[in-house]
């Protein structure tokens, strides 16, 4: 599956085709190949990306060296470490590709711009940004409401695509348990 | 402590004087009680609240009763059930005072009047969502990754102001321990 980024923002600002040429220089395209790092932990983060095809696992690895999938992203999704983003600061976290990937790149100062010389892009960004921050407020709902059985069934039904994407340990790193754990849950 | 708006708007815009006025025509300003409700689980949400002074409590009960706490709000700072004032639902969380408290309100329609007529506070509300989505990845990090010790030294470092001014039981309700657990990991 690949997603087209006009398609995407037209679902929420329609454009004309001068504002999406407008829009679409400010992005670079990039392929990466399964395995590779779009963000390292410790080293700067240069954009915020929007996939357009493939799968990422963003990821926390602790001071014993573990590691904690924050998040998935796939197509139609915008992922980075949003705060060494926004504030120009050394990544917490890696992105990793789980597949082949394809991805859109923005750049603070890109993001900037295009907010600045198009408002319908700053709409669209704040509308993006709201539905990342519910997103979340979700997110630690469920992390503090819910058992580790609940949060398994949640993501099923969420996405049940990523089920047959990854492997039953990332799901298990997700959601906060062991292998073992997991497999007694599914059983 | 009371917090003016349009010192906490010109931290990330600048206003003349006849944009502020355009500004607060948009608001409401209200005053509650300790123990009123703001927001009630299962009602419409009318508005998001930015809180001028006071301390308030957003919380989920799930089915068995329980309450869970999502977060604390205090002055400064801006407190909704968002994901049901962007979308017109009704609330899955209520927010409570636990202090006297004074907020001023915008309705949905008024947000996005505002945004649409002066470009300046649309690029205020975007980097205010960029912040709350940014502060919620780092909760969902910590609650991943963090054992309830780690959490609580966290908030002791993060918000010392707040283990003055709320009970014990709501620090443990936030951290998603028993207040027994949470007595044994302050001795």
């Amino acid at each position: 599956m690949s997603i087209n980024l006009r398609e995407h923002i037209e679902k929420i600002v329609l454009l004309t085709d001068d504002e999406f040429a407008l829009v679409l220089s400010h992005f670079t395209s990039k392929k990466y190949k399964k395995h590779q790092f779009l963000i390292q932990e410790g080293e700067p983060v240069l954009y915020s990306y929007f996939v357009v095809s493939g799968l990422l696992k963003l990821v926390h690895t602790d001071a014993s060296g573990k590691e904690h999938i924050v998040s998935f992203a796939m197509e139609d999704w915008w992922e980075s470490d949003f705060q060494a983003f926004h504030n120009q600061s050394k990544a917490t976290m890696s992105l990793e590709c789980l597949e082949d990937t394809e991805v859109f790149c923005l750049t603070l100062e890109d993001y900037k711009s295009l907010c600045s010389q198009l408002q319908k892009m700053e709409y669209f960004f704040l509308e993006k940004a709201n539905r990342g921050h519910i997103g979340s407020q979700q997110r630690i709902l469920s992390l503090i409401t819910s058992n580790a059985k609940e949060r398994y069934e949640q993501l099923l039904e969420r996405y049940p695509s990523l089920f047959q994407r990854v492997p039953k340990s990332m799901i298990a790193s997700y959601l906060g348990v062991s292998r073992e754990t997991l497999s007694r849950l599914t059983n």
